[in-house]
């Protein structure tokens, strides 16, 4: 969802007052898009404290493409990289990159055990890696991580996708972090990519001109016609983020809310179970289940009923999830919290 | 620019009247979303009258992006292709396609040359090639092909952005077509690829897979969250186009429409040149020149003043440009042959 001032400034923006073009009609080009760029940008700098050894890059094709990309621009001479997995996502991306190289799983997990990232000390790092590859959070299965694991001088990579501008970051931690829009920054079509500049001059001859970072990074982003519209959503999302307080109030915010979830989780031990391990739970996509599974289809037809839509879990991993981004208000968990209460109460 | 229309139909969207989540709020597996693909589609179908033996994709990344998917995706075991040569954005698709195999130029132009599509019967051919590509329309170089060149069994791959949905099209001589949505879908961000189902099954291994032809077919281009807002303008667009009597009707605007400032520029012969040959000469992006360079900053000057905006040429090709999408009344370009006419009068 969006925040409603959002909705109001789409509104004005096609409210066919005045002779001016919408940001539709304007040329990639021009000044007005120029500006929105050049704002969306200094924004996120100063939101994330980005520091001015990273590139910023404003690209398409979601993180599914950066499952390609990071491979092909980052393995360079080593040929081979690190990649933990944790959940459906981190799966997806080791199944892409190894298409690329040689691609190791420095810690696994395996069908059926609950969602878990596994102990920092059991990973086995290659100092030689070009790269480690971590997915914050893991949207299907309900985990994060809760800080930047060390992994020594090898370029640590994430896809923050669902984590992105919920909680301050410590960039200079990370070789490069990625993120698609569609969470936390409004609209799908965009993925945004921070990367640390010396890892620009490694890309594979086979990576595609508009995934290509050192490319992109020498043209703005506008190597061609960037996702605009997008773009323009998302520095509507980033003004708003700065006018609420920035990254700690929305960290505060998450916690908040995920807390009024859990508590009611927990409470209902008899009808929900939620399998994370309590120190990795998301704040973001609180997934659970029902004991009694047969109790799904009434479970989501009165969730509907009450207004409380798309609660169904990732479709390849089933059972319930509640996704609480930035712009879904404290009253809106609680609601939820309280609907859970009541279903547990008349099915428990 | 857009129809008031589609502009009308965006303000509604975000009217936030009613309960209803706006497109950019929900899930792309959802029905809603799922509905507008399906509608989209169906209406590309009928307009353009694509078979089932093609599929219709909805992919991310410009046509830039299909630059180096065309070859990832086709050159297959043959590893070799034929590129003819007509001006600026054929070029770019060379430079992209070289990094993926054997790139023949079956026709070129040399730096200099005044625009001009070379006769097909002076085209160089390789009979083994995987394809033949051309791109349909030159934006920069304002040349265009009046209709599908002949080149045997070889599949025939088309850069359609420019025209594409501005004349009917016999898609079953092509092998591929694709047309990225800025010039006449609405918003950037989506690329349409119309593919023939038997050239699905080559694609090299480095494809990322947002950008592989048969995976993304296999998966009704939902194996990543598509370009949704786009997608939804474009929908608005191809319901406009059929209202509005489809790519016939759309074609005898077009050339209505350069037919007025054709008629301007070669009326003003002592201030105004127009190089391209004139049975080449495009229906959809105008180029042309002043005699005296000198007086391009007071035109540009003037002709911003009197609302007619965004008239200066591709930046690595320089001259002017008028760029007559779907959505631009006959009166746009009567009021700006009107104008240019003026300019001559004041400046001859």
């Amino acid at each position: 969802m969006l925040p409603a001032e959002i909705i109001a400034q789409l509104r004005e923006e096609f409210s066919g007052q005045g002779a001016d073009p919408t940001i539709l009609e304007v040329p990639f080009s021009g000044p007005r898009f120029r500006r929105v760029l050049e704002e969306a940008e200094a924004r996120l700098r100063r939101l994330v404290d980005i520091a001015s050894d990273y590139a910023v890059l404003f690209l398409q094709g979601g993180a599914t493409a950066q499952f390609a990309a990071v491979p092909l621009n980052l393995l360079g001479a080593a040929g081979r990289a690190d990649y933990v997995h944790t959940g459906y996502w981190s799966r997806r991306a080791i199944d892409e990159a190894c298409r690329y190289g040689s691609i190791r799983i420095a810690a696994s997990m395996s069908a059926g055990d609950p969602p878990a990232i596994a102990p920092r000390d059991t990973w086995r790092l290659d100092p030689h890696a070009a790269y480690v590859h971590i997915t914050s959070n893991e949207t299907a299965d309900g985990i994060e991580f809760d800080a930047a694991p060390d992994v020594g001088r090898v370029a640590l990579v994430s896809d923050m996708t669902a984590s992105f501008l919920t909680q301050p970051v410590d960039v200079g931690r990370y070789g490069l972090i990625y993120a698609s829009a569609q969470k936390n920054l409004g609209a799908a079509g965009l993925t945004i990519v921070i990367v640390r500049r010396d890892l620009l001059a490694r890309a594979h001859p086979h990576t595609p001109a508009v995934l290509h970072y050192g490319l992109q990074a020498q043209a703005g982003s506008r190597l061609n016609t960037p996702p605009m519209f997008s773009v323009y959503v998302a520095n509507l999302m980033l003004g708003w983020l700065e006018r609420e307080g920035g990254l700690a109030q929305m960290d505060q915010r998450a916690r908040a809310r995920a807390a009024q979830l859990y508590a009611a989780i927990d409470g209902c031990e008899t009808v929900y179970r939620c399998a994370a391990p309590r120190a990795q739970r998301s704040r973001i996509s609180v997934c659970f289940r029902l004991h009694d599974e047969r109790l799904m289809p009434l479970f989501l037809e009165q969730a509907t009923a009450a207004g409380l839509l798309n609660l169904a879990g990732h479709g390849r991993i089933g059972g319930l999830r509640a996704c609480l981004y930035n712009a879904m208000p404290l009253a809106g968990a609680q609601a939820l919290a309280h609907w859970l209460r009541g279903f547990a109460r008349r099915h428990g």
